[in-house]
């Protein structure tokens, strides 16, 4: 029997409403085991209304993490359910953990609280991005390690590898890496020694992809640093908002096909985003996700830990076990 | 009299025709000196019919770089009219470059070819990018230096804050630090020592502004560096084109409203890319540019040469001088 998956039942919009409900629907329909953390006496009255007071372990957490809340002060401190949700994957408790909490306020907490898993040098954030193409591109590092030295990097890119097969489906994903131009030659200190290192690994490296292939479909995976992931990822937000308002603007288009638009490339859509590389896996659900997405969430994180795709990587690179 | 401004007259999509008609018109209507650099044969004949043939000082240059060219072999090589035009700027025979050439191979082969300014560590590209206010915000370093230092950096602002009150008009433009988050500490080692040092400059340091903020019009300049620049000046054209492909696909935008949404964030549009810190300033005019476009990025030449932006510089930062 595998570790539960950990629910924060405090983060979100929804609050216990909607994660509570989730977790059951998580047991009962996916079959995979789950803890919620949270204020006990709001959990048991939402389990009661399922008839799963009996069914799902609470641990009691007293205070909830405020959706606007970045991470720096309250987040991390005082006993949060993310903060008691961390502690029990650091201890082995958990296998995963579920937050439909800020994604920032979740990854610099998770980073704190967590330790890394055996094998790996640093976390890194994954997102799926829809491509104009109809599918998804894994954005790999998009937060979590801002300073990376080459070997992390390549490391990252085994890590989106993995999530791509994952959640994607893709059997032998391509990989590319961010630089600012197409010969190998090309980019910075760090992505001309990461283009060194990634035709040394087991993946399919397709080369060096620039800042306008990010959405294109080109490729499976798209690996780089956390500062240029993050700048990145939150420059693809604000370009999305702004060719919409001057469309908008234009009074010619549909505004309910603009707000699909803008639903695919919301703030925290993108199926959410991933804390890979940690003692267990991390899964930051969207903030208004109901009981039926917080299951699916559930159900990827249990994959996810299940898969081992950390443990993977002792095989493929040298580095030191940190415990 | 100050010195000429070089006009590459075989770069751009249309050649002398264009380009010759743009320096006739920057002399005659802007009272900008120029001297036309390329096949003399073809030049003479287009100064020919503006009867201008005595006006216009002609240097012979038999090569011409392709449009597609990307500044890797040919641009630098041989005797094109982009390395004479080059040459001519590192000998102090004229003040700054104009090309309707490639960015990439104008901006590597000046690099290559015309020496740094007195006191300017690096050059720096900056690109004046459509806000969705209506405004304009410079984008400096667009691709120019891949691993600058703090104090480079540093430098890339204040160059930018000179270049916005020229072309933006802004009399206290505001300086923001790309990062990826808006406190002061967050960001990689990189930005943070920039954060420390963009204070203690003579400028209006905004502070960090993030990946959103790039098209929001909050600042008049967004200083970063050229890897992290060039990575986000090619993912919002990216970007512009995914929304732009969804939007037509639904079919309700009219196509020439989608069109002109497109055109503000084309590759080359953006008002051109300018090159600023070495011994002239280099132009970037649009490919597609006619002659009154080729006439006002004379114009814009000649006045950020005559404005010694680089040469202010030096009373600001220590720093070597360079010959």
């Amino acid at each position: 029997m595998p570790e539960p998956v950990v629910v924060d039942a405090m983060g979100g919009d929804h609050g216990p409403a909607e994660t509570v409900g989730g977790a059951v629907l998580a047991r009962r329909e996916h079959g995979v085991p789950v803890v919620l953390v949270g204020r006990a006496g709001e959990i048991r009255a939402e389990l009661a209304r399922h008839g799963a007071v009996d069914e799902i372990d609470v641990v009691h957490a007293e205070e909830a993490v405020p959706m606007g809340e970045r991470g720096t002060g309250g987040a991390a401190s005082g006993a949060s359910s993310l903060r008691v949700g961390c502690e029990l994957l650091r201890q082995g408790a958990g296998s995963a953990l579920v937050s439909a909490g800020s994604t920032g306020a979740v990854v610099s907490c998770a980073i704190r609280g967590v330790g890394r898993a055996p094998a790996v040098l640093r976390p890194a954030l994954a997102i799926a991005l829809p491509a104009v193409t109809g599918g998804a591109t894994v954005l790999i590092d998009a937060g979590a390690t801002s300073d990376p030295t080459p070997e992390m990097v390549a490391q990252f890119a085994l890590l989106g590898a993995s999530y791509a097969r994952l959640v994607l489906g893709a059997a032998d994903p391509s990989v590319g890496l961010l630089s600012i131009g197409a010969e190998p030659g090309k980019g910075n200190r760090l992505t001309r020694r990461v283009a060194e290192l990634l035709p040394l690994l087991p993946l399919r490296f397709h080369g060096n992809v620039e800042g306008h292939d990010v959405l294109a479909g080109a490729v499976d995976v798209i690996v780089t640093d956390g500062f240029t992931g993050n700048v990145v990822l939150k420059n693809v937000e604000g370009a999305v908002r702004a060719v919409l308002t001057l469309v908008a603007r234009s009074g010619t288009a549909a505004p309910e096909a603009l707000r699909e638009v803008a639903r695919r490339y919301g703030p925290e859509t993108h199926g959410g985003a991933v804390l890979l590389g940690l003692s267990g896996t991390v899964v930051v659900a969207h903030g208004s996700s109901r009981a039926a997405t917080v299951a699916r969430a559930c159900a990827v994180a249990h994959d996810l830990a299940g898969g081992g795709v950390a443990a993977r990587l002792r095989d493929h690179l040298t580095a030191e076990p940190v415990n």
